[in-house]
């Protein structure tokens, strides 16, 4: 008996929650006037025969993001938004936007206007050449949430009975979850369904007849795009399943078994029959209209809505026959096409699944599974069933109120998730918890369809891939192409020293001590003015002491022990005054240069500082220490010194064009600005910096060196090279506060992965 | 007026104290009858075209040890430690010796047998075979050592006037020390020589008769090593200097300008009328007789001594003339022709420049410049004045007495010093502070001529240079062979499992948690029974928990809250028991397999355990954590509670053969015991170490695999790789406590230095 696969305890929820699950969301690229776009699909978005993240569907103005499978809800909206994002950047520079409902947008009179995807393969291009002779471009145009689930296996194993073969116990759980889920999706039809109205221009003689003009979901109506339900398919065991679709193919009521379009598909590499002996992998849910609120398309806690509904279907009895899935066909009709203020067709059953919703919700929230209460979304969903103005389609129904104003409030919704997509576009969206760096070398690999793997967020360690090439990735530039020993030679400041004065680059003069005797006795032969003692590893700056002028032995002594507190060796190095300029090297040359200059604000003759700093915290590259590529301005004890030394306050109204700095420190994690210098610096310094990279052997790094004059060609004595990075801030280059934006992780990309056509140079 | 030059304050002690030396120490290797060694000089001390540590002077038999300069005397000591050990390691094989004293041992009756140098430099060979030609073999074995001064030339630059050339005020300087040093260096003669006796075997008629059989020091003689005094070499100039000695030439007084043997030499490349131009880099000062008790031909103490006599030279006044010049000889042939009882010539002399050394020894003190007390030093030597009996020369006419005991007394001193060089062979004598990875790396590359420079001693880091190839070598084996991200990948136990997992290899199940909830939920699916709970980056074994067998979930609860007290990700792991074996690999082979089992003692029936480990900890490869191969093994609580579990106490005694373990844990930090495996283990664990190694990316790196059974062949379930590590420990493989010693050190030289020649096997 089916029924007795799996007779799962309550806290088994807990194991069976790590199931896997993936999300594609279809979307149509418009115009500004809310037509279909004729662009062809974006070269920036990456080659589509190796894009596992944004793809074309049906249409070539009909995108599809596909995230990575994961059994972390939020991870896959982290996904959407990073791949929204990225086309929204590229829509942006093209005028277009994307269309956040289900049914399609305006679509031009001419229907050959409207290209199938222009994929280079030529079998899926004549597929969709046949299936918009055969059901007609508009239906094809039609857009969904595909809703992937793969089961935990580890839970499956467990049940799986000593004497049944794991792939045929598999399939068979598989096959009861299908069946169910054709059931009882209704219920999420009822809640989720997001399609109740769709453009006059839309037509469609599948069902037979003209649609009507409002339903519950148009899409998953009839006049949605749908095989004819009279094909005869059983569910009612995987091996009736393949055999009916193989005989479907035969009678030719299917042109290739991928045709079949249900709501519930077994996955597994085609054909069919090899789900029999190599099992389901997956199964692709497909009945989910987009939520045109969701910029994504889904929220997330509709995501855990249904990845609980969906396993509570492995709780109740499997309603075994092909009879059962017809009652489930007929109310998801009826759901579709009834108004969507319809209250649900069959409360009960709604209420008897919602029952067990709640009894594994609670389980889940006893373990914390969720972040949000998993208790709450469910009573929050339960809560519907009385009242369908609150659905998804309720509401809209009752927004839109009209089919002429359909294209209205989808122009005004696609324009809002618009901002949102171009929001922070230095950030990735949704790897914010990442460094700058590495969301920039994600955002570049995601874009040109290298496969991303997260191995340690907390260390930023990822792994890329394409076509069998893997590469890792640290801190958004420590690769391969680095050698292990470079990495101590610059992270070891004497060393650093030893190797660029040996090749013949001017470092600032200075020795080590490694006591405070040895120290205090150079005092006697100490001919600089103007230097600098410090620790030799110093973090945050403790430590260091700086001298302008010659002090006396007292004070030297006292800096020597300030700096011996941090350290067991301490440098004194001559303090070199000019300005610096951080050079970042890739290959043995100089791509990009920029200057930093300490926090400051200019003048305009009316405002006080502190009002100036307000404006200036207003720049959107600027956020808190580390999460922008620059960092408001603070008003704080640092701030108010040095606007005392040159006798001010915040109050004080400085003249218009007056520079007045806040800090004397250049950092950008105190308020500094960035200023990218890559075209104005003289050569002379480019080449230092170069030969400083190839004499520390280093295939990524920055470069400091402080100059006189930075327009002036080098000499021997007027600059300096100060310390160097084995991991240089990408995000210094790459959003500058003033000057040119530098694409350095698509450098990085593009250095390891040389056999990539990067598309990219607006970026 | 040359009297003018350099009004040194006395403070500029300090700075004149940076001041470089450089030690070479000549000496003859003997067989263990007190004869010249016939053998040739070992191809085990390398290519003598390429060895700047160890090299032949004019015999073949004649050692020349030379140190790096530096201006720290205990650093020259270590290095002439490195050098005797590596010498004497090879010596010990081919049963020689090396002679301490400078007069030579027994001479063959036919001097044909002593072999000049047999240098691949023809224009070399040819200037010894004409030395021994012209001087007779007997005085150019004689063996000395020369300390090479280079005054701080930050003092010369600081006080050299703005309107002269720094190249001839430095020469200036630098002749004037000549001049002074051969007025006054009497007075080290009398305190330093040690040649009061020679085997009578030795013969020489450079002195124009036969030779006392007693002096002070026979060396620094007229029947000793001297060119003819009549040949008239001026010292009033630096110019006068050039000017005569080339006349010499011209005169076939002199062969070439370096046959020249006087006590003082500037040196510089040649030929000499460089020096007028290019500048003195140097001074060599070559009359120091081999202090035949100091196991390395000079003390530490001796060359501070020294460094202050000559920086004294330089605070009185210059004696200018060669009449004085005369006067300092005469007074050194005095001395050295004197009777090793004799007071001093001159002792007013004496007691003046002691004066001048006192008040410049307490202005070093006072800024702790030396490791001892640099007064107590002066004042020590200064008591030698008044007591000739406690000289070197004095202590040793009293010890052996007579000539016959001459051959006798160097033997046994000979021997002494052989065990000081062959003690604790596992480490490099003078290099101790070093890990002892880098340890093996450096004695390897002193072995074979690859020259070492240390960057940073604290981070055992240092750079290899052989005929302008460099390289960087950090903890003995991270290199620029390594790549940066391999290291991260290692480091990271989590990305270690993910790369290992995805090449195929088996590694033990398990998971990571990010939470305490996700631990305590993944309880309900746990299968395993014997596992660990442990923070995903542990040091020293924190946050461990070991479970045999299942654990209510109170307990696992409670090991995961003991974990993530460590860090934020806890892992899960299978527990594999079995035996652990450390694969070491490099450049993709297994190079060598220890296996590492707990402290261990073996009963003989008779003794308790206590003895036990007393004779065990008596083993010389064994000494403090981190110090030597093995670590004592303690009878602690750790240990003692082992015992307790099976039933003993420390004054149980265990029967004849009977294993008995101390700890459960295998680390050799707690007298641990590594066993070679090599040539043991079955090929296939190999195998999987090496595909471990590629999946990482390493080229050096050590890899933990734990297995049933070492000799039975790998399959897919009998063995685990437990981790890989980036910094292996050499010493495991180099100095196993049981079997084959493996030389990691030379292998990691030979894959950085392919052009070097090896000739080590038999280390």
């Amino acid at each position: 008996m089916k029924n007795q696969l799996l007779p799962l305890k309550l806290e088994d929820i807990i194991t069976l929650w790590k199931s896997t699950i993936g999300i594609e969301r279809e979307s149509i690229r418009i115009t500004h006037d809310g037509s279909h776009s004729m662009l062809a699909h974006s070269p920036e978005w990456g080659d589509r025969n190796h894009q596992p993240y944004i793809q074309t569907d049906f249409g070539e103005n009909q995108l599809e993001f596909i995230t990575p499978p994961s059994n972390s809800t939020e991870e896959i909206i982290q996904w959407l938004a990073a791949t929204h994002q990225i086309v929204a950047q590229t829509n942006e520079k093209n005028e277009e936007l994307i269309w956040p409902f289900s049914m399609p947008a305006l679509i031009p009179e001419n229907r050959g206007e409207i290209k199938v995807a222009q994929l280079t393969n030529v079998v899926e291009r004549q597929y969709r050449e046949y299936l918009a002779d055969y059901y007609g471009k508009d239906v094809q145009l039609v857009s969904g949430i595909h809703y992937n689930f793969k089961i935990n296996p580890e839970v499956i194993e467990a049940y799986c009975p000593a004497d049944s073969s794991l792939i045929e116990y598999s399939n068979d759980i598989y096959s009861k979850l299908a069946r169910n889920f054709m059931r009882y999706r209704w219920i999420l039809t009822y809640l989720l369904a997001a399609s109740p109205f769709v453009d006059s221009s839309y037509r469609t003689n599948l069902y037979g007849k003209p649609h009507k003009t409002t339903m519950r979901s148009i899409r998953q109506s009839r006049y949605g795009y749908q095989n004819d339900a009279s094909i005869n398919i059983s569910y009612e065991s995987l091996e009736a399943f393949v055999n009916s679709l193989e005989a479907a193919v035969e009678n030719k009521e299917l042109s290739v078994e991928k045709e079949l379009y249900r709501d519930v598909r077994f996955r597994r590499s085609q054909p069919v029959r090899q789900l029999l002996n190599k099992g389901i992998d997956y199964l692709e849910l497909r009945n989910f209209d987009i939520n045109p609120f969701a910029p994504y398309g889904i929220t997330q806690e509709d995501m855990e809505f249904i990845r609980l509904f969906i396993l509570t279907l492995l709780y109740i009895d499997d309603i075994l026959t092909d009879e059962e899935i017809a009652v489930g066909q007929d109310f998801q009709y009826k759901t579709a096409e009834g108004s969507p203020l319809d209250p649900p067709i069959n409360i009960t059953e709604a209420e008897f699944i919602f029952a067990k919703m709640y009894e594994l919700a609670k389980v889940l929230d006893d373990y914390h599974m969720v972040e949000e209460s998993m208790v709450d979304i469910v009573t929050k969903k339960s809560r519907l069933l009385k009242q369908p103005e609150l659905t998804l389609s309720g509401q809209l129904y009752n927004i839109i109120e009209t089919p002429s104003r359909f294209l209205d409030f989808g122009m005004q919704l696609a324009k809002e998730h618009q901002r949102t997509y171009l929001a922070r576009p230095y950030s990735l969206h949704g790897f914010e918890a990442f460094e700058l760096s590495t969301q920039d070398v994600i955002k570049e690999a995601v874009r040109h369809g290298i496969e991303v793997t997260i191995i340690d967020a907390q260390e930023n360690l990822i792994r890329l891939d394409y076509d069998g090439h893997t590469e890792y990735v640290k801190n958004g530039n420590m690769t391969r192409q680095d050698t292990l020993i470079s990495y101590f030679l610059m992270e070891n400041k004497v060393a650093t020293k030893i190797l660029l004065e040996k090749a013949g680059i001017s470092v600032p003069k200075g020795l080590s001590f490694n006591s405070i005797d040895e120290g205090r006795a150079y005092y006697h032969q100490l001919k600089m003015d103007a230097f600098v003692i410090k620790p030799k590893n110093t973090n945050y700056g403790l430590g260091i002491t700086i001298f302008e002028t010659k002090p006396s032995q007292d004070r030297f002594d006292k800096a020597l022990e300030f700096a011996f507190k941090e350290d067991a060796t301490v440098l004194l190095e001559a303090f070199a005054k000019g300005t610096e300029l951080r050079f970042y090297v890739q290959n043995k040359a100089v791509k990009a240069v920029v200057e930093r200059q300490p926090a400051q604000i200019i003048g305009d003759g009316r405002s006080t500082i502190s009002q100036l700093i307000d404006v200036v915290n207003q720049d959107p590259s600027r956020g808190k220490k580390h999460l922008a590529p620059l960092t408001y301005i603070e008003k704080g004890e640092a701030e108010m010194s040095v606007l005392e030394e040159v006798g001010m306050t915040m109050d004080s109204i400085p003249e218009k064009e007056e520079v007045i700095y806040l800090r004397k420190n250049s950092n950008i994690s105190t308020g500094g600005l960035s200023i990218d210098r890559t075209d104005e610096v003289h050569e002379s310094y480019k080449k230092i910096a170069e030969a400083a990279s190839q004499a520390l052997g280093a295939n990524f790094c920055g470069v400091d060196i402080i100059m006189e004059d930075y327009t002036q060609e080098a000499k021997e004595t007027n600059y300096s090279v100060i310390e160097a990075n084995f991991n240089p801030m990408i995000t210094l280059h790459r959003y500058p506060g003033v000057g040119t934006q530098r694409p350095v992780g698509r450098w990085v990309l593009e250095q390891l992965y040389p056999e990539v056509q990067f598309n990219t140079d607006g970026f």
